[in-house]
């Protein structure tokens, strides 16, 4: 078995607890690569058979905009932060090896967006990510753009933007923004207005095999960010084009928790932060 | 072809409006029965092929509890408010005629929600319906209720309650309680909590193939209403399974109107009023 | 000195909790009356110095009512539940006991409202309260109500109703309703709409010393609660006249606990439970 | 008397009514001073008696940063787009003139905030504004700032960032990120969060005469915006002080017309566009 595993090296206390695993996974017979965070240069696909990701939630959702694409399953290892998408904490990893090693683990598909955003004939633009798509100005000026969902025209957003989310995201920062908990099954994304002028717009949740078009409805550029880490330009004639992504993340479920009960537990948890 | 047209017959522009129909439909050769809004007895199924209901969402809401059952298309015709379910207005139902006769339309099919009652081994109650199924306090006291989704504890919820809603019902009192509009593709159900004391608790997209239960967490009953419109009781040791129903409402859109374009129009009309 | 000691007789931890604390009392050479908290007749005014109220803040509430008007201080001794009105526990009273005797304590002055009920000429029914006026349909029908600050005009309210609460009330249903909080210094009413249909409507914060007007939009009686304690008709042709109260709740504070900072502590714990 | 007169020269429609406004005025005998909206220089205090801003909300905001301070009476004339600043649209200006020149008007006296950036012992910044003071980070990233009311410490605020408005901006940022609408009568601030991820985390309505303290709580800087429209950075060891100017904005009220209508109508109007 080779696994593939990724780390914030700049962060002391990651690094030690990644080289502590790396050397725990090597004495199981286990072919071991490291790779920083940061890195851009990505492995072949099909060279490695499970990823391992220390970090708190940016890290993974980092982590799932370069290889969930590969298909590879992935184990999120939370470093002390409060993270929806790690599953283990770094000091049980040692007690679930023979699990992860022998597979027995759920593996929970989490629905991924992609962005296309064309100038014209032209696609000026792509990315994919996990949680969200927020389009903004760009300059925290008023923003005001149009929707369509497939091929109806569903009016203006007026205020601070956009966002898009996965039922992933759902819980970041579309929820602070009042939209609502998406059960990880239902296959669908969630179109939140980010600060609406218009007070009775509301956030919609829309069929996963729709398209979403947003572009300008004033004729000034708008930024486009995926899970608050990569940023596009929304040109004043270009039109994004969003829906879901080919391909899903491959989340390994040791615990085999349970979403709604995590979901009560977290948000409470993290309230008393 | 025999029609059922449902009407308020109390009310007596709608009834007005409803003989005119009948002698329209009538001089097409077709077989009208006409029942009364209120009428609890209902013609045997398979002995109609066509359902016109007369009056605003809340006649449509109580035909459906009553006729969906039997599959049969159903027209609603707007008499003057706003209306959320019915299609056309009720000058509009002669130029639609030749559609409607015809079959050239468009068939909606609503996902309709079902709940059952048992208390121990026995089942107390059931009922069905189409916009969505509240469950709070008896006399405004406050009201504790434990919830479970699938084999998971979803939590407590404190305060008026809560309601679960389909996508139809996504845009009626659920609306009203903060829930977020659900396209009506989305195979999902929405739990909204109805002005909850713990404020974290947010609205929760839940899959249609999920089984909510909810039951007293501090031993005093409840009452269940189905649309607004009819109750059972829940008693302190009962519990309440709510389901996707069997069957669906197949709405007959004659103008192909789409969901979202709608909704942008029908929610700035209706700050109107 | 004397002082009335309200409690709830009926639960055996806040009869013994009290009996003790009498005993306490009488060694000091401090006069003592016991009252049951349900008990209608109320002492004169002027015969006591001091009201001791044991229990949660539902105790609080009522005795407010009933003797707020008196102009005594009060103090709130919590009884194990989570409560924004009590100031101390009741295992603190015997440290605090020299404080309070010998009042050395701050005294926040609570704004209360009263409602006048009319239907023409005559007044139908008075109340007060500390927290809130909900005005709502008696049946869990829709309900409709116009509202009038002052002599202007500011429009329908048509869902479950709208309620109108003191700063002190601010943390209570208002918060559940989506109402904003507010410091108990600022001199406000708080109109807050429950579960409207008309999304734009927005929580509105009033200056006190405006009269707000509550009647029917739409012919159909309504009710009106009290602190959620007790209720009074709104008949269809009866207008409810809402204000501040000539008297405010003098709420004894040995902690000198500030009140934002008990706001961020008390949410989060409240989350918890 | 004499009359400075603001407006944004670069609208071509703008500067037209501007230019026939000045002939009218100058026709009763009235000397007209014309200030470019962009321009920094200011006339002397005392050295004018009225002053007209032409064009939307965003004129008149920056005329009162500007001029408010000299206390002179300031009439919104407004150029065709929503406002709730302006009281009276150009078309009927020359109706009102009668009434301007006369003083038969009602000034409403709007409060404005004030900000002081301490650095250790310096002040680096200061600013006024009469709507609100964002605090928010620089770069879209995650934003944790804490809160201090008076000597109260109030909590940590993390997410986009917040704000806090006067009741005259209460209609307008605030409100969009979920704050309520404030009679300008009650002498208050509101502390909005925006986008919090904290989601007990609420609305809060804060005493005039308080300080509101504002800081880093992570080490890393955020940007304070003025009326979205002017900015100064906020250091990871600088302060933010946050309170009631010394001035109000005294606002010509030619039509009397009363908030809570306007509220009712403009938010509604504002719906449909």
């Amino acid at each position: 078995m080779r696994i593939l595993l990724v780390s914030n090296y700049y962060k002391e206390a990651t690094e030690a607890a990644a080289h502590s695993t790396v050397e725990l996974l090597k004495s199981q017979g286990v072919q071991v690569v490291e790779v920083d965070n940061g890195r851009e240069t990505v492995p072949e696909q099909g060279s490695f058979d499970l990823l391992i990701v220390f970090g708190g939630d940016g890290t993974i959702l980092r982590a799932a905009r370069q290889y969930a694409i590969t298909g590879v399953p992935v184990l999120g290892v939370n470093m002390g932060t409060v993270g929806f998408l790690s599953n283990i904490e770094v000091h049980e990893l040692e007690q679930y090896l023979p699990d992860l090693l022998n597979q027995r683990y759920r593996l929970d598909q989490r629905m991924m967006l992609q962005v296309t955003v064309h100038q014209g004939e032209h696609i000026t633009h792509q990315g994919c990510c996990l949680n969200e798509i927020v389009v903004r100005s760009v300059d925290h000026q008023l923003n005001n753009l149009s929707v369509e969902i497939g091929s109806d025209q569903a009016g203006n957003y007026r205020g601070d933007g956009l966002l898009v989310a996965t039922p992933t995201g759902s819980t970041a920062y579309s929820l602070s923004c009042g939209g609502p908990v998406i059960d990880p099954e239902v296959e669908a994304m969630v179109i939140t207005p980010i600060a609406s002028q218009i007070i009775s717009r509301r956030p919609m949740v829309v069929g996963a095999d729709k398209v979403i078009r947003v572009f300008s409805a004033d004729g000034r550029p708008s930024l486009i960010r995926l899970d608050g880490q990569s940023e596009i330009p929304l040109e004043p004639e270009a039109v994004a084009s969003i829906r879901k992504a080919d391909h899903k993340l491959n989340l390994i479920n040791l615990k085999t928790t349970s979403f709604f009960h995590e979901i009560d537990t977290r948000l409470r948890r993290s309230e008393g932060l």
